[in-house]
């Protein structure tokens, strides 16, 4: 590869940037207007998610971008905050420090310039292959999971109540507890805008569709439902004084641009966030590159896992050292930015443009926004996350993997999100691993007038009771080495008149050390009972390497290119 | 199965007792004798090593092997003390409880009754396929490093000095620190013992036979050699009170047969040994299973490894409530077992017969036993564990193995027995989830004048440009679900005019939800690129699952019963 290519595949942006036209610019610009405008109230909602100010939300939605647009390979990723990343935030943070404290705002901000280091070091390790140990029912699990937990989490805000807690079963009883001091207004405010949303979402776009409304300008209101109800909500509380009758209002958001900042942190917290950084990490860049895939395949264009790790990385670190908190791609907003026709990551450029511009004008103006309109805004968009279909089809089709999504499920609403999709990996891990440690083999025989070996149990077939033929149809490996041997050995059990053994491997890819030393326990064990060993049809890659240890010399038997050679030889 | 099939799988001692004559009694007493002889001194031995009082040993050698012998399915293991497992209880223990009070005996009778806890309930659950996540490169090295640690931990018996710690280093450099305090005498038993047992083991059974003493008769005084060595070291520290000039001697030993104990533990005890028992247990068992194993496939015996976890968490339970502390079957003692001619477990019942014998009787006997004695037992029964040649093998044969191996030695050696084993078991896992995310498989074509296709990069083969056709070799499952996609969408972006992709995949035993989703998501992605997706010569049972998904209905192109077929359809 030559200096160039290596350069640009470090750096996308240099092919990119290369073929950029008056066009391109034109559609860029044009979907980054749609994406600033569902990313102002969004970047403050997940802020307050996060237990965070709003500002540290809109610093979150600027140099991340940019970031992104210099390193990542999808052409339309919108990278920014994100609800079930907020989440996660949240719950880590919490664990250590009192929300609503500085030393907070500092714990959040590690946290993403931890989630950098990760990912960085994932990148750079080229160690995109560990998000293949999150499973698809463990993943859609958690996130189901959160989505009902920050719903309800976000209730709080609706109903204008205090509640606090990281499990559904302890927000859930805190809400209740709380009930009584609910504020009218705010629940009026609340579930307003909630059933706007709800409206919006669900029947707005059909009903401009049926009134003759081009679909471009409808899906450009539909996408504006969560800015106007901002609008109209501040408006309201503004003119009517309503934080004075108790609706929580956002309050001063500081005007002006994010600076460089930068706290030396004591280790002792660094050590607490390390795991946690860790999760938010790989379920931030599984949930990034499957959003990006799905987009880039509708054009034909590649992602680069690994290098998605860099521009993730690069994304948060820039996001940690401009006071935002964790950042990855977002489902929503990306889908949008590709409808609405982004061409390059420029369009991330001039969205993070639109948010400094939002950040330096419109701050004034947010003081008055209800919460209850930012949790209505989250609620709605988690509630979509959330895929019951998904866990019925799952249970219809698997039994094992619908336990992994269960416990998942279970354990996150229950226990806490990091045990939650901890406890989802490991059970799919071990599932698996005992499914392979019982590899599909069949005990075969020769069927009459052709040179093939079918299932004893399954069809008509020649055997001699000298010789047992067993098939193995997976590749051999510590989890599956015990599971022959005893097989091995309750044919040899089952056999009076055995004297040979035939090991037929035609889908065995590897035999590792641990199913070496299980195919020398067989030899020398069946050999000390009078009963030779043999192998047929072993993979030319397979048969190199058992040529590098001791094996074939102590074999008993030998060793056939076909099954059939082996047979007209043992049987004659 | 009938109630007494029933029975006599869970009690086996129903089966071989049924059989049970006058000539099977005279060989299971013979090789009870031989096998008394040989764990007299080593119970003492373990017993020490395990940080425990003599007795303690003792007391491990009886209510254990009676209850192998009502629960066992190997007729011949030896069930009792073992190093690798006293080094482990010493460790466990000695990480919570100062050794030499009494709360260290209690716990170590403790960890004995939690790992008959485990082992009962893993049994009950029939989670023997546990022991498979235990690679054999991952045993190996931890057995060998055990050796190691105990080898050079005893070395302060044979030197007379004080030393502690549980690592390699620590040992070494607090033996270095008190070398000064060495005490001749018992420098002097040690070395000659050392030097006497190694000429017994290795070198008199020759000569023995080059004298043309019979083989029984002189395996017999090779197996006495320990006896002799505690015999004589009795002798001559007691005539010249040897204990006066510092020599350290085992002292009283309580006569008379253990009594049922229990004390109710604390909790906080409980749950601080309940991962070391874990871990114990499930080494206990691997290395018990596969000496049961390798005796029993010489006599075409079956071991049930299910019920071995019974047999084994009986065995605990009775040490645990007579005073003794964890056991497991021994490798040396089974062997010889076996070789003595021990027909049937009763051979283990007289064993215990004679243990109780001696322990009524002898304990007055080795009151001046030397440490440096039992010290030198042990230490010339450990390194005959250490297996270097095993290591550059497994080196040869695979580098991941090797790495896998090389860390258990490392941790083991260096951090802690139980941080040694369990790194091994994570790391091997992880490698071997690494290894089967990049399944094999390779884009075919039609080898002309045939129905077969082969790899394009190997063979001169056919193909069409509007089609290709991936080969899968391996089950599709959430580790390699996305380097399939990576791999599916590398070749649509390779092939500008391709209109099929057809996944061939006559090696796919199973597709598990990750997998399907995947599925699902290429062929949506492939659709929205004007690609269609086939499959051919997909598995009968995988088909029937497929059948109860959307996939199939979903599925912009067809399933192919053949490849030939599909080439042929697409291509024409």
């Amino acid at each position: 590869m030559g200096l160039a290519a290596q350069l640009s595949r470090f750096l996308p942006c240099l092919e990119w940037g290369r073929g950029y036209t008056r066009e391109t610019l034109v559609s860029d610009v044009t979907a980054a207007v749609i994406v600033t405008i569902m990313l102002i109230p969004q970047s403050l909602a997940y802020a307050m998610l996060a237990g965070l100010p709003p500002e540290v939300g809109l610093y979150a939605s600027m140099m991340p971008l940019v970031l992104y647009a210099v390193f990542g390979t999808s052409r339309t990723l919108a990278v920014g905050p994100v609800a079930v990343a907020s989440l996660m935030s949240a719950a880590a943070v919490g664990a250590v420090v009192k929300q609503g404290t500085t030393g907070y705002v500092e714990a959040s901000i590690l946290l993403a310039l931890l989630s950098a280091a990760w990912l960085l070091l994932m990148g750079f390790f080229r160690l995109g292959f560990l998000a293949n140990f999150l499973s698809h029912p463990v993943i859609s699990g958690f996130i189901s999971a959160s989505g009902i937990l920050i719903a309800v989490s976000q209730l709080k805000h609706v109903l204008g109540v205090k509640a606090s807690g990281h499990t559904l079963p302890e927000v859930v009883s805190s809400l209740g507890a709380n009930l009584q001091d609910a504020n009218g207004y705010t629940l009026l405010i609340g579930a307003s805008c909630l059933a706007f949303l709800w409206f919006v979402r669900l029947r707005l776009g059909k009903l401009l569709a049926s009134l003759g409304v081009p679909k471009g300008m409808a899906g450009f209101i539909v996408k504006a439902g969560p800015v106007l109800t901002v609008i109209v909500t501040i408006l309201v509380t503004s003119l009517w004084q309503l934080d004075r009758e108790g609706v929580a209002i956002v309050g001063a958001v500081p005007a002006g641009l994010p600076a460089f900042t930068f706290n030396l942190p004591g280790l002792e917290l660094v050590k607490t966030l390390l795991l946690p950084a860790f999760l938010i990490s790989v379920i931030g860049f599984v949930e990034s590159v499957s959003v990006a895939q799905t987009l880039a395949a509708k054009r034909r264009q590649r992602i680069d896992p690994n290098q998605e790790l860099i521009a993730l990385g690069a994304a948060n670190l820039g996001s940690g050292l401009s006071g935002g908190y964790v950042v990855t791609g977002g489902f929503a907003r990306s889908v949008v930015n590709f409808d609405a026709g982004a061409q390059t990551p420029a369009a991330g450029v001039f969205t993070a443009v639109g948010m400094a511009v939002a950040t330096l004008f419109l701050t004034p103006l947010i003081h008055y926004l209800p919460k209850a309109t930012l949790a209505a805004t989250i609620i709605v968009a988690v509630l979509a996350l959330v895929d019951f279909r998904m866990m019925r089809e799952i249970w219809v089709y698997s039994k094992q993997d619908f336990l992994a999504m269960a416990a998942t499920v279970a354990l996150t609403l229950g226990v806490s999100v990091e045990v939650g999709v901890a406890s989802g990996v490991i059970l799919s891990v071990l599932l698996h691993l005992y499914k392979s440690s019982r590899p599909h083999c069949a005990v075969v025989g020769l069927v009459p007038g052709t040179e093939h070996f079918r299932n004893i149990l399954r069809h008509e077939v020649e055997t001699c009771e000298t010789i047992v033929t067993l098939r193995i149809d997976e590749s051999l490996y510590f989890a599956n080495a015990r599971f022959l041997e005893d097989k091995v050995y309750s044919l040899l059990a089952a056999n009076a008149k055995l004297k040979h053994v035939v090991l037929m491997c035609p889908a065995v890819n590897e035999i590792d050390a641990s199913a070496l030393e299980s195919l020398e326990a067989i030899n020398h064990r069946l050999a000390s009972a009078g009963v030779k060993f043999h192998l047929s049809e072993v993979k030319g890659p397979v048969m190199d390497r058992l040529k590098r240890s001791h094996f074939l010399e102590a074999l008993s038997g030998q060793v056939f290119l076909s099954q059939y050679q082996a047979y007209r030889t043992l049987a004659s």
